[in-house]
């Protein structure tokens, strides 16, 4: 799953427990900077290329990622308008830290700055408010499918999601998502350092290969759910998110708006319903 | 510590448990936007303001968040040279989330973005080392403060950051960052949704209090290690960086790089060694 480079890598660390020291060999999850590069045409121009944004990500499943960044910022929305993705070669040890994404034909991202952060566009200027107004200004729409899930499977989720992750288990440092069917069976599973590029790459897994919106999906992630990881959710047209850990305040805000089903604290056999309780079977 | 407005807000919120069924209030960890702007002259030219970034927040300690992202971004690097910060009133529910800070006169902040990013300025592209070079480019230097801190007091500081977090004990929601003395005393704790921003609030407010660099400080971290937060803690001068949680790789390069000790796994009454182990006493 993590790939080309894998996930892990070994370093010499002491450990103390106690009055006792040992020296021995420990995995540690990889982090590196991943340069997202876009590149267009503005009718008969010549092409352009800039970049995008730079994210501090786990090696492996770039593509996925990139396809899940740019859907989620709205710069695709159909897997056609993301012409190509390619490694910028060049160097060495660099050659697989920038992607660059070819867009179709009169596709033409927008590429202020804080256009991306949503917000600049309030005339209120930032405010929760105004969070939950932009991402329905970007097109999100209320979610209206008849999806339920069984409360016993909404327990086990977060087991099989750990049971997938294979980073994990040695290195303790990875965050991950993972996109399930009403019944429980997984359809991509991905980790990474960062929490939103775990779901970036999920979500853009199931973009390229025309899942979305995924409207009979379940998406079920290790950590905590704040405001970002909604709307990459609720932008991809899921249902239901469970989460092992505690939602912020503006995160159950946006999943109630587009009513959205939000499950947190996902653990010891037992969890929360903020929002969408109706899907709750 | 957290205000103004206060960290938690309550929600109704329903809880499963096998085939028990409750409702009841749970308190939420607040999740806001803020919207930093920068006001400057360049030269005699007339007052500019142009927005910097938009960060999402636990609303308290704002100042200190905005002194500490200006510090770590490399804007500015004494008291001094911000003169003022101001929430910029105007509507209503709004006129706490966004902070203009100006600048003292001769200050002319770099507004590209990628610059911000460090990476545009390496001619081999992005990469590990790159990300690494660019920290020494903005001028941080090799720590080599003489500072020892005992190993049981090392076992003992996530203890008193989980003990000063007045907000997680109610939301299970909030990452905490705190500033140590080599004998265990906090001089400053800070909560927020955001880990970059508790630590971001912890650096501001001692940055402001004339504390940096600290180079005779721990700064304690309730999750994991990111290259950002080594970046944050070697820019403000900090020799100990100890974490509750897992450090990737890149956090790991960079606390070598800068002869910073960097403690991971800190439970259990036991901890790792990264690196700089000859603090360790």
């Amino acid at each position: 799953m993590i790939g080309p480079r894998g996930g892990a890598r070994a370093v010499t660390v002491t450990k103390r427990r106690g009055a006792e020291t040992n020296r021995s060999r420990d995995a540690l999850a990889v982090e590196e900077p991943l340069e997202i590069r876009l590149a267009w045409r503005d009718g008969d121009g010549p092409k352009r290329v800039e970049p995008l944004t730079v994210t501090m990500r786990t090696p492996g499943d770039d593509f996925d990622l990139v396809a899940g960044f740019l859907y989620a910022e709205g710069v695709v929305s159909v897997p056609e308008q993301l012409v190509e993705m390619t490694y910028c070669h060049g160097g060495d040890t660099q050659e697989y830290n920038v992607v660059e994404a070819r867009l179709a034909p009169g596709i033409v991202p927008d590429m202020r700055p804080l256009a991306r952060s949503f917000y600049a566009t309030s005339s209120c200027g930032v405010c929760g408010k105004a969070s939950l107004d932009a991402v329905e200004a970007r097109g999100c729409r209320v979610l209206t499918d008849g999806l339920r899930i069984p409360a016993e499977l909404l327990t086990e989720l977060p087991d099989r999601l750990r049971e997938a992750q294979a980073v994990f288990a040695r290195t303790g440092g990875l965050h991950a998502a993972g996109l399930f069917t009403p019944e429980g069976e997984a359809t991509a599973v991905r980790e990474d350092v960062g929490r939103h590029n775990a779901v970036d790459k999920v979500l853009g897994r199931t973009f390229l290969d025309r899942g979305l919106p995924a409207s009979d999906r379940v998406l079920v992630v290790s950590g905590r759910v704040s405001f970002e990881l909604v709307q990459k959710a609720v932008a991809a047209g899921v249902p239901v998110l469970v989460a092992v850990g505690a939602p912020s305040t503006l995160a159950v805000d946006l999943a109630a708006r587009f009513r959205q089903t939000l499950v947190g604290f996902a653990r010891n056999g037992g969890f929360n319903v903020y929002t969408g309780e109706e899907r709750v079977g």
